[in-house]
């Protein structure tokens, strides 16, 4: 602490992301990862953009928004792109979703959530999931003024479908409706395509995850123009350059190649199936996942000590010290290798 | 305009950069890049990580605050990073400059400085630069909370000696003050020393000028523990992983290579010294810049018509069309053909 400091600073409660520790040999399943390489097409076109690291990189991205527009079926200037979806979401606070009225979100989500409203004095309200640990849109019927949801959930995995979204934002017409599809394409529906028909909804996705990108930071915001105007008009007070020209040139490339998008996403949502499989098969009690993670518990276990020991092992994965979940574990899904090994692990176990 | 937007975004007058034209020939003497291209190490150092990049970078970006510390005489927990130095600077507002007395900077700076205090809603007010342009210390003695300097300041090239900002920090022990040295690897005296007997003084620098790195965003604070504690605060409120992979490896390089940094920035502390001299002789008032720009103006043509004409001609130079500077252009200090080329034109236009 020190007498330079701003109030805010005092109340915040930083988040903390998982680690990324320096050891050889580790099975990484904590941080949501791609267990795939990113397109090759990706790195080819970072290679080919070392000659203009001398110069400030394009402030609008438009190639990027352009291939994303393309890809997406919407214009260049209904996306929004930032420095990983983490700065987008961040910007979208200021932009929307500080109001009077509290912004809303469900209790068991993204832990970033209330952490960003702490540091734009955003109010908000924690919505409980239900006892299956799944979002009741009924629940949201409560006064408030915008909705973020997580979709599919993180860290349950569980995924609403497109329809129930577009119910609720029909229902809502009053209200912004952002959606953080961080995880969608795992096989979950995104809300993408109600973007045409409704001024209300902000769609958030990111390349970290589907695209093999984690160590680019590249995330992006799909919306009506006036929403993209409010996130461009924060951005343009905060930074001119937030993505720098490896991450504008490999993001337009990795963007471009469906062919290895759609092949590393169905491995992975392959070797979920087989990881559910074996985690049920343990005894272990699997949420319907449609991310790249499950979410498991072991009646017989606590999580603490499961996440212990599999890191004594050599295995990490996520857990949470929280209320409702602290028995989980948020187990990424890696190769089939690295959930073999994890399922091998834990039969020694429990 | 939108219903959704927050109150904030209505109020914003977002920052311009310079322009950042696509057009093959041009003579770009407008944002202040550095002419020469950077440490051939930290290019073979971003080849190298590009296997990492399905994995998030280093939350803390550690071996970057290491080598920063170790070249600046610090400690490394006496280091912040960020995603270029207008990300540096931005977090400094809510952590930092944010208070009910107004911040004070000059009247006559870098003009991101207010936009960043209308997005945190933090009072500022601004204090005249003198008549030759300079930043007068004695003017600081009024109320007001922190200080915030760019010295050598932009976009007047003019600097404070290392001495004058001990005095303004002794003189002011329960004012924090900021000082941006973007420009200060071109020959003036940084204030870097100054932090290990100050609590009060932080100083923010960036790569993308004397390291030719403005295309990976890359900036940095030095101070005190609590100073930097307060924007790692306000950091992992935003974005856990604010650089990317290749960001910290060629940072890191960068960095280390200090044969390649003496080597360019006298090149172009030299082609300043020819530009002064030519623009002079051509009834040019220069201001006496220690950055690698000048700031010069033509008592018989108006700035902005020269840099039109500039324009069409294939150079572009930054014009601001604001009071007391609209009859200067800032010319960035390229290459002494770059140089040479300008001042041709300009012989023919004055």
């Amino acid at each position: 602490m020190s007498r330079f400091w701003s109030s805010v600073v005092h109340n915040l409660s930083p988040y903390v992301p998982g680690e990324q520790p320096k050891i050889d040999g580790l099975i990484k399943l904590n941080t949501n990862e791609n267990p795939y390489p990113p397109s090759p097409r990706a790195l080819a076109a970072i290679a080919a953009t070392a000659d203009r690291l001398r110069l400030y990189p394009d402030p609008r991205a438009t190639a990027l928004r352009e291939a994303i527009a393309t890809r997406y079926g919407v214009t260049s200037d209904e996306v929004f792109v930032g420095n990983g979806s983490d700065e987008v979401l961040a910007h979208s606070f200021p932009a929307l979703l500080k109001h009077d009225a509290p912004l809303l979100f469900p209790d068991i989500t993204y832990s970033f959530y209330p952490v960003y409203c702490r540091l734009y004095g955003a109010r908000y309200e924690l919505v409980p999931l239900d006892a299956a640990m799944r979002i009741d849109l009924a629940d949201y019927r409560r006064p408030g003024s915008a909705i973020l949801l997580c979709n599919p959930n993180a860290p349950t995995g569980v995924a609403l479908p497109r329809a129930a979204i577009e119910a609720l934002v029909v229902e809502h017409p009053d209200r912004l409706v952002v959606v953080d599809e961080a995880y969608v394409d795992f096989g979950a529906e995104s809300a993408v395509p109600l973007v045409a028909r409704h001024d209300n909804l902000l769609v958030i996705q990111t390349l970290s995850k589907s695209r093999a990108l984690a160590g680019l930071r590249v995330g992006f915001a799909i919306g009506q123009r006036p929403l993209i105007e409010a996130l461009e008009r924060v951005k343009d007070s905060f930074n001119s350059y937030p993505l720098d020209c490896f991450a504008i040139a490999g993001a337009v490339a990795a963007i471009e190649d469906d062919g290895w998008f759609d092949e590393t996403r169905q491995r992975i949502v392959s070797s979920r199936e087989a990881l559910v499989r074996g985690l049920s098969a343990l005894g272990f009690e699997v949420l319907p996942s449609l991310a790249n993670f499950v979410f498991a518990r072991h009646g017989g276990h606590r999580g603490a000590d499961l996440a212990a020991k599999l890191r004594e092992r050599g295995v990490l994965v996520r857990h949470f010290q929280k209320p409702r979940i602290e028995d989980f574990l948020r187990i990424t899904v890696g190769t089939d290798d690295e959930c073999g090994r994890l399922i091998e692990l834990l039969r020694d176990m429990v």
